[in-house]
């Protein structure tokens, strides 16, 4: 039998208590799949005196996580307090340093830091592995570093943040408004107090910036979605737009899309509508999905629920297994020097199908104006229906278009938009057929 | 740059073919991934003078595939001939115990002879390594042995075998019979000229009982599930059965199931009735599926096309790049001495939803007969239908059952089989609630 593999353990909230559980429950087991012990040396969190449901008596208790990062004969430091800065960034970063193998739950930091802390763990001769960061408990990062390491990516697409494809499906289901649904999210337990990085669709980049690098052999670029104004939650989406889509057949979820177009990246979280027959479309409740295309294996899809402590903690555990075990890869699947910076896709030049929703007065010649600015910009209509019907007030107009370039329809939406008989802000989404 | 990473391969058939191409179109990125070069020394086929679509010209050739085995400077072979026996299970035996790691795409092999190949690779320092002989494209034995080894795994479902599930689609699209929709199938390429293997359950047993192993810590034993008769194929599956299933909201599926029951495993190959608004219900044509149920990572499906030359090939160049890189890991996930004896469920002790059809003669007294030998067999109905109506002549009755014990109804099918008024074999289902 070869010599434990020594870990500490920094933050207990959910995941840490769950990985904990799992070292305690399963530790034979864990010890044949390792090859050698896996032992829980060290841990720490901001609170010693809080009942998590795990025996912490036979581990050293650690004021200050930030200490673990040369505390003696740890083999590996588990970070799972969060954040892209403070302790969480300091004690990763040290850590690699001392030559401890990191692995840690959080997307921020890998999405805002992951190149400079793959080179450093490459430095130092060891591994950065976050499988946790993404997708909860499904395997993604091993299925793109590893599993479908044969392909040139073409496109990974994924269903991200359980929060909001709980909310969507909730929505849906009781025909209930955003702010409303949200609220009970919360009571449930199902969104953070503060939900922003959720709702507004960050949480999603973060992964999505992860899968990219991956995807694509390029340094994680947080900074070049954000900027660029590619990143959009769920906070607009109504309830009468989910009605609507469901009744074109059509699904809305908010879906990470990076893919790959003549050498460029387009990269973008939006909500978007995708076929309900289709296997992501019925992908619902807080369960996530990633769909890769890749050009030997071609399609495939995972599925998982993509929070929660058993689903991440599984994660935790399994890329600790992998260090064990002695698996050693580049951060983001090939040595940090090789990465690229990465071009992107001008999102103008991309084409789409469109939902459009908006609100007009219901009057003579609204329709007309309406079609001849969509004419103007090339767009071409599938279907346009006007909801109800009602004489001098507002009612909405739902268009489908075929294929469109996106600077056209947004040119053509500003005009729509500046209509006198035009009431609202209109609703514009990409039609994604997986 | 480490050295190369030397492989040779044997078999060109459409994998065999695939994996050249995959290793010279992606050269490259290939090396940046495994972190050396992959370098294909020989390659060997029954026939040396056919057009494969690659440029074999660079390789040594080898007429004798099994001199692989002991060819000079090797790290590993490639072994896509196929077949339990026979000259590919020699090379594998033999490469094996000359040191050489081992990759292949043969389930056969190793649902039959398994233990002593893993035992053999581990002896001998060396891999034998397997991604592409389950379910094609997806990266299901990694998940298994890796991304979710924190598990104590409580079920594996599988959709596993491409040409079952295209002829059981193509049967609900079109209404045709099973035979007709076959022959259809071996004209488009979809099913092999011998379909046997396929559409008898037997290749997608093979499968299973590698699951099985992974998941449950035991020796692969394709007897016991052979031997047992829980092996059934698809060529019972008439059209009217799909009919009804997708008026009551199911699809037949061929699903590969392995179950812990109590320290026992359930373990079989059986078309059953799946929900058609479940993720596995929307698994069409020749896509393939793996449902792994663990006690932390809860549920997760991977899918994925199950064969094909791209998907397989991707499989397979995923092995030999984690080879490159120096990953080693036991055959099934745990040292081979430690794989135990499985026990098996009793199958008459497990229970079940299930859908039975059946004849009758549409006469007084049938429904009541009927209904007395179920309530006899403690089988309580969720509906029974009789399908028409044509007064002593025969007509359908299909019933679907609350939970039931699976002697009980089994029973109940060799009682109403004996009905004077009961015509044709009683056809009896599971229902899996996926």
């Amino acid at each position: 039998m070869n010599k434990p593999f020594k870990i500490g353990i920094a933050g207990l909230g959910t995941v840490g208590a769950g990985v904990v559980k799992i070292l305690t429950k399963h530790a034979d087991v864990i010890s044949s799949r390792a090859g050698r012990d896996i032992e829980i040396i060290a841990v720490s969190a901001r609170n010693k005196d809080v009942d998590r449901g795990v025996d912490l008596s036979g581990f050293y208790w650690v004021d200050d996580a930030r200490d673990l990062a040369n505390y003696d004969g740890l083999d590996a430091v588990i970070e799972l307090i969060g954040g892209d800065s403070g302790i969480a960034a300091e004690l990763v970063s040290s850590a690699l340093d001392n030559s401890r193998h990191v692995v840690t739950a959080n997307k921020a930091l890998v999405a805002h830091h992951g190149y400079a802390l793959a080179k450093k763990a490459e430095d130092n001769g060891v591994s950065l592995a976050y499988e946790a960061a993404v997708a909860g408990g499904i395997p993604i990062i091993k299925s793109m570093r590893e599993g479908f390491a044969a392909n040139e990516i073409n496109a990974v697409y994924g269903i991200l943040n359980g929060t909001c494809n709980y909310i969507l499906t909730v929505m849906r289901e009781s025909g209930r408004g955003f702010d409303e649904v949200l609220k009970d999210a919360q009571d449930l337990g199902y969104a953070e107090a503060d939900p922003a990085f959720d709702i507004e669709g960050v949480d999603a980049a973060h992964k999505l910036c992860i899968l990219t690098s991956i995807a694509f052999g390029v340094k994680p670029d947080f900074d070049a979605l954000q900027n660029d104004g590619k990143i959009q939650g769920i906070t607009k989406v109504n309830a009468s737009d989910i009605a609507y889509a469901t009744e074109f057949g059509y699904r809305i979820k908010l879906l990470g899309i990076a893919r790959s177009i003549d050498g460029k990246i387009m990269q973008m979280v939006e909500p978007c509508l995708v076929p309900v027959s289709s296997p992501m479309g019925g992908v619902e409740d807080v369960y996530n999905a990633v769909y890769v295309d890749g050009d030997f294996v071609e399609t495939s899809l995972l599925t998982g629920k993509g929070a929660g402590e058993g689903p991440t903690a599984s994660s935790v555990v399994a890329d600790i297994i992998d260090l064990a075990r002695g698996f050693d890869i580049p951060t983001f699947g090939i040595e940090a020097d090789k990465l690229k910076d990465a071009s992107w896709v001008n999102m103008g030049e991309t084409s789409s199908r469109y939902y459009l929703r908006f609100s007009v007065i219901d009057k003579a010649g609204v329709i007309a104006d309406i079609s001849s600015i969509l004419k103007g910009q090339n767009i071409s209509i599938e279907s346009l229906s006007q909801r109800g019907h009602d004489e001098g007030r507002s009612v909405p107009i739902v268009i489908i278009s075929h294929e469109s370039k996106h600077a056209e329809m947004i040119k053509a939406v500003s005009l729509i938009k500046e209509l006198e008989s035009c009431t609202d802000n209109p609703c514009l989404m990409r039609i994604e057929e997986l």
